[in-house]
């Protein structure tokens, strides 16, 4: 992953995500992947609460999952979240492994978009503030 | 149900819905229940946006749920919510059962108290404004 | 869509697919899919029992969502699911839109591999099964 | 709580626990009373495989929620869980608080019984092997 910067999260698979298959259902993935995005906003200092002070929300505009194993109940997992672009959109990859055998679970991205809460106006280059929380991963 | 007002709604049951025995997760009964409750308070005049007009919001402060019979996908269900109390705080009846042959498959309640949503104050009597909805169910 | 063969569901939204934007959670739309594929594969003769009778499952291995519009509290949408792909694998292609204005909502696609419920392996073509209940809309 | 045995979990609360009241949608707490009943049947011996193992399925005839007090995004929360009465049914108590303030946030239970995979009976009396498992922390 050429990310910008990135970071790591563990978490365990819960009964309630199972399906008839006794796998994760697919569509829980989504929620792993936020686990790992609301570390990484986190640790540039541009949490849910920030962005809010921030005056920008920041709407999923695009997601792709790729399933390549599946996961069962009790099973670790770490998931990998990292900002790979961030000049007009801000779009964040994904890698979910087993953390010991580091065998690939899943990859995948988010795209969003800042939209002013006031205005409701998507923009159309990151904020300033963003701008500023990413300056320090730059060089 | 000795109820003051009903609403009967019919959904089916998805697969997301499902756990590892092929029924419904317990968990998941919260949202059929909230489906008859939307159904019920829209027919009284004081649904989602009608609520936040008033300036109240109503949250749970207690639910209860009863399994009889488990759900199987593709299932149509039909949920009947009535409201049973409503002097001091909402209660509300939910009735889960098979429209066919009417056999019983969840029963269960929510209570609501209304809570200020300007003091954040919960009200320990029910606000004028839920009475004057409530008034042409009673006569 | 350029499909094979489409289904067409309605569904409204729920107060509990909602996020604190007042809006559906991103994560939601991998069950509005999966309404529509259900209706989709039930149509041609391949719903989940015929599946399971059949000897496979139908893993998801790729999902792709594309958000144009968010979805507000009781709005109601039609999902529209159509086969796009099915001779080594089963793409799926789906479509939210509002069904009065036909304003879209939101693209995506499933991608699933038949895996032999017996053996677990995967299938690298697709098995009769599935062509013998495709072909009757290929002509 | 007057339990034969309990366990302590830790979680923290993710935004897409939420509702459009930014805080948890009520119905997701059956999902935190899971992570802790989890935890307690893992620390008796009698995990999900260790149940299947033993030829019954635990199915959720009650369950019941008194709510507290809200819960915010990023909250740490501790889960106790408690089994309190198996003689006939299995009965788990549930308290959620705040692991800093002791503060409550939520009380509830579930009740289950066995059921016989293979029969699909419900057993009247628990099967020997929970009282086994049970045996060592009566005394």
């Amino acid at each position: 992953m050429k990310a910008i910067v990135t970071a790591s999260t563990l978490f365990n698979v819960q009964f309630y995500d199972l399906d008839p298959m006794n796998i994760v259902w697919h569509g829980n993935y989504a929620k792993y992947f936020e686990i790992g995005r609301v570390a990484l906003l986190s640790k540039i200092g541009y949490g849910y609460n920030a962005m809010k002070d921030s005056g920008y929300a920041w709407p999923v505009i695009d997601m792709h999952v790729r399933y390549y194993r599946p996961l069962e109940l009790g099973r670790q997992v770490e998931v990998v979240a990292g900002i790979v672009e961030w000049e007009n959109r801000l779009k964040i990859d994904y890698l979910l492994r087993d953390p010991q055998s580091g065998l690939k679970i899943t990859r995948g991205h988010t795209v969003h978009v800042a939209l002013d809460i006031e205005t409701k106006e998507m923009q159309w280059e990151t904020p300033p503030v963003l701008r500023g929380k990413i300056a320090r991963w730059l060089s």
